[in-house]
């Protein structure tokens, strides 16, 4: 318990210093915002909240750490359990999305969680990329790097992975993915405690890995009005996919969690506009056609 | 049947006439796009959405007709008929939602629709103001302008619909209301048929009363970046109310509806950043401090 909130207490360190690095002198700073819920809550816990906003290369970054305690498993964690309904548990993670400024460079998601309730722990995580602008060598990039985490811990996990990120990120209203994908688990403990921990572990670890590499890439390309016009679109369908389908942000919300910290990974600017539609052989028609459906990447 | 389809019709186009008659000449029109459902889907019908883009006065407003028949009542209808419970139905309406450009002049949105099973018909509506910038004046100008509309049919209407209002337009994870409200009811037969529909058309015909004026008195009021940035902030609730509360929306969303129609109501343009503060005697302090809370404003 104690080892992995440390891991995850130094993995948001790592990750939020890599990208002021990234930022560089005279670039945005994380604030960090100690909470701690209320005594006499149902839930107790507490937390750490990293954001970044108005940055030069990360126009908002949202990095948290939760850790909370409750009396009673909730009825949607206890599905596949049924001797654990109502039992306490504990569940902590660090959950972070970054959208950068520039629109050639995509946002991402990542995340690594444990929840533990009668001696038993069960963990869930993954990362998944959106791009702007499509480039087909990032996504390789990506899920190579997600493959290679994945490796030591079995051929499956990979493909079985990659495709419950393409289920789990894809905006039914839009019949569309939410973009190139990457690598999604939940509820997972079948190699053991310390085998499955130290999965998601490799996840976490391999996040800068992943990302940053695509954003030292992409940072320094030009872009205009149309370029931005485009990415505050898209970023519309990111509001839309977290409010509406993902079950964390949905069921956080609507269950009384820490609004401020579930909604770090809103866009700092999203537009809206009705049936935009986008030349046939322009770049933003190639994102829905190439890039936002299901492929294999490696 | 036939009287109501031509109702909303005729309605849906004397407010948006109106809204072209404020734009002025040089200002924005409305696109109108018919549709209908493919045949084979399970909802079959047939609806004309209109939305004005990028004019002068409104940055975005859409109003959408739409008439749809299903095989089977969906549960969340018949709850209160259970006799009712997988009957073939009708549905028709007209909403809408406003978004002007001046931070001065608020968002509105309206709602007037019938369902009709098994030889009965119930009904459903009402209109609520969201304000950037509060004005008293305003508020009350667009609740009296609610309880005039609902007086002649029965002084509890308004109280009523009223306090439905507050409790529906409320942003749970926020603890705060979505706007000034006005008045929602639903699932309304009470008064039979006839006069269930009357009462459901003057709340649509009280519309342009209650909202043109107040765009007409805050139109001229000077704005700058503090204003726009502030309007943004607040869109960005707008856009956590409809897709994480409002049921038609998320329940639309989720089922199939026509994405492009049911997301007329998003903002052109939305922001969100972390904690917001605003100094304790601001304007946009007083918003959420004196408007965005249950009161009577007549």
């Amino acid at each position: 318990m104690t080892t992995f909130r440390n891991y995850l207490l130094d993995l948001q360190a790592r990750i939020t210093g890599a990208l002021e690095a990234v930022e560089g002198e005279g670039g945005a700073r994380f604030l960090a915002d100690t909470w701690q819920k209320p005594a006499g809550e149902k839930l107790q816990g507490d937390g750490l909240t990293k954001i970044l906003e108005g940055g030069r290369v990360f126009e908002r970054a949202g990095c948290g750490f939760s850790h909370v305690r409750g009396p009673q498993l909730p009825p949607s964690a206890t599905q596949h359990r049924p001797e654990l309904a109502g039992a306490p548990f504990e569940a902590m993670g660090v959950s972070l999305v970054f959208h950068p400024r520039n629109p050639y460079v995509p946002t991402v998601h990542m995340n690594v969680r444990m929840i533990s309730a009668g001696g038993a722990a069960w963990f869930g995580g993954g990362m998944d990329l959106t791009p702007y602008y499509g480039f087909e060598e990032d996504a390789t990039h990506f899920h190579r790097t997600c493959r290679d985490a994945l490796a030591p811990f079995g051929d499956d996990k990979y493909p079985r992975f990659k495709q419950w990120c393409d289920e789990y990120f894809y905006l039914k209203h839009r019949d569309e993915q939410r973009g190139i994908g990457g690598v999604f688990f939940d509820d997972f403990s079948e190699l053991g405690p310390d085998q499955s921990r130290a999965m998601t572990q490799s996840v976490g670890d391999a996040f800068l890995a992943a990302y940053l590499p695509i954003v030292e890439k992409r940072q320094g390309m030009l872009w205009g009005e149309r370029e931005r016009g485009f990415q505050l679109y898209r970023r519309g369908r990111y509001v839309e996919f977290n409010l509406v389908w993902d079950r964390g942000t949905h069921f956080g919300l609507q269950s009384g969690g820490r609004t401020e910290s579930i909604l770090l990974s809103m866009p700092p600017l999203a537009a809206w506009s009705y049936q935009r539609s986008d030349a046939a052989d322009s770049d933003e028609a190639a994102l829905t056609q190439r890039f936002l459906v299901r492929r294999d990447w490696l």
